[in-house]
């Protein structure tokens, strides 16, 4: 893994650049230290589910331990993502409209086929593995009051959740952000428990989950956690303002919580450290300027 | 200033991420040094002539100082470039087909106005500031042997090798990487002083000086320096592959100094720790795939 950068872009306001991670978003995290805490891989190597971004991240991890990887993306995933993961080798299947219908199919082949599953983000090695990002940013900023970080299964806000408690204090707030059209952890934390939403907009390749993970649900429903909603005009904004302003070319999802930010969805106070992770850049950069 | 971030993309192997630099290049570092060295700024403000990036670190330098800035740019300029500096409130005459006519258009202008002149690279403030660069990624990767850097006027260059001087040995290698279609360091090296080449090719309104500054060529006259020559097919494939794997955009002249090392015209000993200066990403990403 790498260890991404952060840049200050205003005083006390770091922008954790996750996005320059190998495979090109943060899940491949998680996906090496599934992988490597199952011990030796069987012959039919790892299976996945994946809007994309997971997939692209066992695809790397595959290749790098040598095994073969099976990925399950839907209709939804774009076409950038489905072109990676032929370049890294996987075999891939597309099916279903959403991630949801991809990973009952996963699931019904890994159990015809014996391989492995890497969880997109509902199993305690990948939730772990992804807070490895929190660690990480603490040590990078000297500490900050605040992380915001997107939601979509809730693996990735749940690692940082984790990840971040080491520090006086219990850690720091942590803002989970999703899309107003995929609202999986506000539907979860209204109801007590995760529920089915319906999966839409410019993010739902990436954040396209259609109920929050067990595991990432109990954790986020600390009293470190504040639940937040944008809008897609915000995440489309946001991503603009990434590369305009910052040089960064972020996916939606990897836009949707600085969008949170920028939108005042979320407003820090005077002399607040805030961090802001940007989780994921795949995507074709010629539509930076047309969407 | 940021203190731009580096990534260790292979064991001993670090980009220097300059790119995410205010105004997307190096040369704010060189703008605010000189603006800040000269003391109260005349009411006429500041000017200069630019191929676009130095323009736009001037145009910021002058708006975050509270000074009026004319920016004098050629025909080849980008459009991109044009619109940031219409973006940052310059005063903008784009004139000449190259830099060198819109340098000769600024220095008349500049004699009228009595503006203060803040050079592209011949100018000892301009090129100590570039040379923080060099500075900061020393620390930032605990010392390297090797330093990649474009050249165009050889500002930057020639700053990084004066700023990475104060360790042992008198400092990293400085491999100086100029397009082979704008090959002023070269022409220089062999006819003994700066002397005019041609000016075309992918990088030619940022790297579109028409002969090495006199400064520069003195400082790159040494012995730590090695001079060497890129096609404009290797800097377009840098650029690609910048992305592609390091989801890093880079304009083409930022491109230009990965471009030595992944054509293997600069190949590094084995153990060799080298840095690589991404420069500038003043461009429309759309290009990335088109071009």
């Amino acid at each position: 893994m790498l260890r991404t950068p952060v840049i200050e872009i205003a005083d006390g306001l770091w922008l954790k650049l996750e996005l320059l991670q190998h495979s090109g978003s943060f899940k491949v995290r998680g996906a090496f230290n599934r992988m490597l805490s199952a011990g030796e891989l069987p012959e039919s190597g790892v299976i996945a589910a994946s809007g994309g971004n997971h997939g692209l991240a066992v695809a790397f991890a595959a290749r790098a331990l040598g095994a073969r990887a099976e990925i399950f993306v839907p209709e939804v995933t774009s076409p950038v993502k489905v072109a990676g993961l032929a370049v890294l080798g996987a075999h891939i299947t597309q099916t279903g409209a959403i991630y949801a219908e991809a990973a009952e199919a996963a699931a019904k082949r890994a159990a015809e086929s014996g391989a492995l599953m890497v969880h997109a983000y509902d199993q305690p090695e990948v939730v772990a593995g992804q807070g490895t990002t929190g660690l990480e940013l603490m040590e990078q900023t000297g500490g900050v009051d605040t992380v915001l970080a997107a939601v979509g299964g809730g693996g990735f806000a749940a690692g940082i959740t984790v990840g971040t408690s080491a520090g006086e204090g219990g850690g720091p707030r942590i803002v989970a952000v999703e899309p107003e059209r995929i609202p999986t952890l506000h539907a979860a934390r209204r109801a007590g428990e995760p529920v089915p939403v319906e999966v839409s907009g410019v993010a739902a390749d990436a954040l396209g989950a259609s109920r929050v993970g067990g595991l990432a649900f109990e954790i986020l429903s600390g009293d470190r956690v504040e639940s937040v909603l944008v809008t897609d005009e915000a995440i489309v904004a946001a991503r603009r303002t990434l590369w305009e302003r910052h040089r960064v070319v972020a996916e939606h999802s990897g836009a949707a919580a600085y969008a949170a930010l920028l939108s005042g969805v979320y407003t820090p106070a005077p002399g607040e450290r805030v961090a802001v992770v940007v989780c994921g850049s795949n995507t074709d950069p010629a539509t930076l300027t047309t969407d």
